[in-house]
């Protein structure tokens, strides 16, 4: 079944959640059989055993045996999309010919400052950032040969505010809660992460002090078109569901509704991912679920904005963007793979 | 069992969410049986059923049969708790001898161009608002025959941002994000609230609209002690539980931070159903399920407040602050019947 | 887009469950957009409606608006997948020449009793009985113009029987347990259904009257390769997520554990949607999600048998079957457009 | 508050999801603060941490420290409740005077065999078994000194079936399959029951294996009136919610169906914690949710029983049991403390 002229594509941290999503990606993607096999699947501690034991919802891979997540046997692949802690994938010497999609955080953060503050570490660098929907992006994407994929938080606020901010109708004085299921934060044995204490639970957490504040942060600076200070106060909230996030943002406006809601419409116009929903019907994250759409919404009221997203954290938040990425650092169709309809 | 020195309490719209709730609260009370006795369960489309079939927790009273509510059948009791829909309590004329307490939303707001505006009906009036912990308000209510129970979103926002606002610590331009589950819309058939539509979801709605938020606006400019202008933004989001409200308040600090934490401290000390957590515990609903507690938290970071509050909807929210305001009209305890400890 | 070549595929009650998910995997499918397009979306009370008002997570085809469900309109196509109320589909007059499956019950069963006794209408006949992998139905599928698609909870009982059945190794005298998402109730406003009444709940129902008992029957009774007598009991149990049914099938072994293990493996061998979990592992509906994969296990003690599988119940439980049987009616590959992984 | 004539009742594993829930009975118990105190509170790994940090549900008790789980600690106390992990409380020598409820395993098995083939260790012998409904168990508990409360699933099954077994109604061929929530795998990390694993999902899991399968099986064979072999298949299955357990019990009639409804109503009648609802209303968990109750109901259908009960299995099914159980064990009121109310 595989020849020569198929690549290989690796999926490192293959048993976590963004692992096991970019896996399902990649099997359902119209190139795979033809243009890419599913390469070196691989593990940390994992390393070994049986896929199926670990991932369940993948029969066709279940008797696969994980790998250990090195540069050698990585190499070994044409591409990858890495799933791997903070700071291990910096460590990965992977070669410059190879196209790696890296979900993790390492290369996320321009200021140095920030990532040290944030992350406890020495700053490994930055990468072109993986949001094509963010003006520049989609060019310098295609052109990369390692992309840092966003967080999904940063994904959902960004696209919420983005039309607001790049329109200057929106202050960059920004209130963000969001709202998330539990797979962002991995698949670790926690006692505050079990069944029992996340169904029928809703918590605040890493109020003030969450890892995607600079991400944002930095996101909204890149998008701002004038010197106005941003301001981002950053308000994460875990509810008793897997897939999905629902971000609220709302800020002073700067301009009239009508105006606000043209930019929205302009900017979702011609993006295959954004679908910004009629006047009166609001983001739900159950009609995104296992798709890369981001569902939009904008209100106005007493001079307030209040945008809303509803993006699957796993998919548009993490796997579905690695292979829109990789899509464009292939030479593929963008959207190939990459289901516009929820489940 | 009963004598002629015991009260008789009624349910008004026993077999709603409110209804069950504050029979629940009645039935394990310390006066049950020997201070009262549970009196007339009136019902709407729902009079004459058997009351085991429409409210399964609570078997002590399954054989009973809804009566109609009428202003004739509830009079024969000596206090009642109303759970009825918007406009029918005002309809209802209730003797001045019996304490009242109704959860709807009737006699909460005071400007009859907001009740207008929001509501539709004309505007019945106000009464004692039964928030107990607003300065003032115990009092009022432990003189009042008549309370307007608060509104669940109200409560929780309220309660999160009176330290703030009472101590001139907060800027009244606040950015409300409450996240709710469903029992709060009530138990009426529809399919926006199936399960299958609210499992596995989250979903804002009601953004810049909802009935609740001139009433938030209300209680926060009672609460100021200046005369600057109160700005609330208000967005609710339904998430996949069925009791509990996590409401996070953000707005500009006017102060140092520990000087908040002291606000926050001092104005919780005394309050049997306020309990602000340590430093770095977040407030989860879980906590207080069942509970009429609220659970609170405040932080300041960059000059912005997050001040967040968890309740129970149907307990604090409204069944248990309707038995807490009973409490006080009766001259029991104020915290009888009330749990302080969640499921 | 469309040229004349390409047929047209219907959806009658587009809105639903059933409908909407059916219509997720036709945009998926690998023919679409080539060898067919999406027809007419039809509903009953909805005519006329924005498809995107009620059903959200099809942005494809969210401008669309339904039409009444009627044979002429639905005559206007090629093929067509129902989603009806019971009833409605047995006096629809549709042409000979159309391809049709019916995911309604109005065909499935064969004894007229059974239908008068458990539908209390007349009965309508019987057609050619959608579960591809039943012996001989794939072939009978395949020649047919109208098939009946099969309701969910047999598809999970008789799949989880049917090795065991077919090779005389389990007594049929059988007692399924199936414990199903909310879906299956389909969207219709009712209290007992409101997500209030689902989230944290657990809720047995029509035990010994529901409507599939004899429909599981039938089909074990087809399966049985002697002349003893079929004894099923049937208790479903309502749990709180939307999506999915877990079937445990209890019975008596009639041989060794091993050779009864042996005739899962020999069955599920080369059906593409049949996946017999390794020894140890319990099949989970999350593994299964949006997909039309059924996940099965086996296990004998003390000369009991207990059969186990997990099926989406929209998926291979309803839409997944009629387009898998749509795919044998259409001369196409019997797997196309329908995933084996879940999400 | 304290005096020399209140009882000091110690929680042992008072940071588990038991421990919480006998500390929340206790707190709303009418003896506490009249007839006792809460007395040590204790721990494993977690012994000198703060009591708020690990339980958030108990606010009057989180400024408490725990302390280690040792028979010198426990016997400062009068009375305790055990929730300790399997083997622990065998080890413990406590003195013969103090009045001990054992949530653990240790001493519920007379079969030393079974023991060692479900549990691995060394039998430790047998102790009163604490469901006082069952016949001659309520006078064998209120004379002992020391209980081993039952555990979870063993309860819901046994009351279920109880009065079919006892009037000889019911043949001792029973397959019982219970759905549970996530509580009853109690509070440790473990990645399969992390909420991203259970949202949404059913699991069946320890078929054929489960190690309250001997439990049953012993409490049916106790039951039985005559010599009879009795035969247990149970299947428990993993549900999307933390409390509750909806058991069903399928077996073989021996009698007309009214008088085995007879014989559940007889049973029923006296029981402060057993409601038979009315014909053609099924259990519910969510009505049983925090109370002491177990509903059930019996249908008999084609010569079979298939009998349902729901319970909390933290009250009825653990804790709910330890504090029915150490009320007899004290002379106190049966029920006290012990709502007959969901939540």
């Amino acid at each position: 079944m595989h020849n020569d002229f198929m690549l290989k594509i690796a999926a490192a941290g293959a048993s976590g959640y963004a692992g096991g999503e970019a896996l399902r990606l990649l099997l359902n993607h119209p190139g795979y059989g033809t243009d890419f096999i599913i390469g070196s699947l691989t593990g940390g501690s994992n390393a070994g055993r049986r896929f199926g034991e670990l991932v369940g919802h993948l029969p066709l891979l279940a008797d696969r045996r994980l790998e250990e997540t090195t540069a050698d046997i990585l190499s070994q692949n044409d591409a990858a999309i890495l799933g791997l802690p903070h700071g291990v994938s910096a460590a990965l010497e992977l070669p410059d010919t190879m196209k790696v999609v890296d979900c993790g955080a390492d290369y996320r953060l321009r200021n140095a400052n920030d990532w040290v503050r944030y992350y406890g570490t020495d700053h490994a660098g930055t990468r072109p950032y993986g949001i094509p929907e963010m003006p520049g992006h989609r060019e310098e994407i295609t052109r990369a040969n390692y992309v840092a994929a966003p967080g999904c938080f940063p994904t959902g606020a960004t696209l919420a505010a983005m039309p607001g901010i790049v329109s200057g109708l929106m202050s960059p004085q920004v209130s963000v809660v969001s709202i998330t299921g539990t797979s962002g934060a991995g698949k670790k044995a926690a006692v505050n992460l079990l069944g029992s204490e996340t169904q029928g639970n809703l918590r605040a957490y890493g109020v003030g002090t969450h890892r995607h504040t600079p991400e944002i942060k930095q996101n909204l600076e890149e998008l701002l078109t004038d010197s106005d200070d941003v301001h981002v106060t950053f308000t994460p909230v875990l509810a008793p569901l897997t897939r999905g996030i629902l971000t609220t943002v709302t800020a002073p406006a700067r301009g009239r509704a009508e105006d606000i809601r043209r930019a929205y419409e302009d900017f979702c116009a011609n993006e295959p991912f954004l679908h910004l929903l009629p006047e009166g019907q609001q983001p739900e994250t159950k009609n995104v679920q296992g798709s890369n759409m981001t569902h939009l919404q904008v209100e106005v009221n007493d001079g307030m904005i209040v945008a809303t997203s509803a993006i699957d954290n796993l998919t548009k938040g993490t796997a579905g963007a690695a292979v829109q990425c990789l899509n464009l650092m292939l030479g593929w169709d963008e959207t190939a793979g990459l289901p516009q309809t929820g489940i």
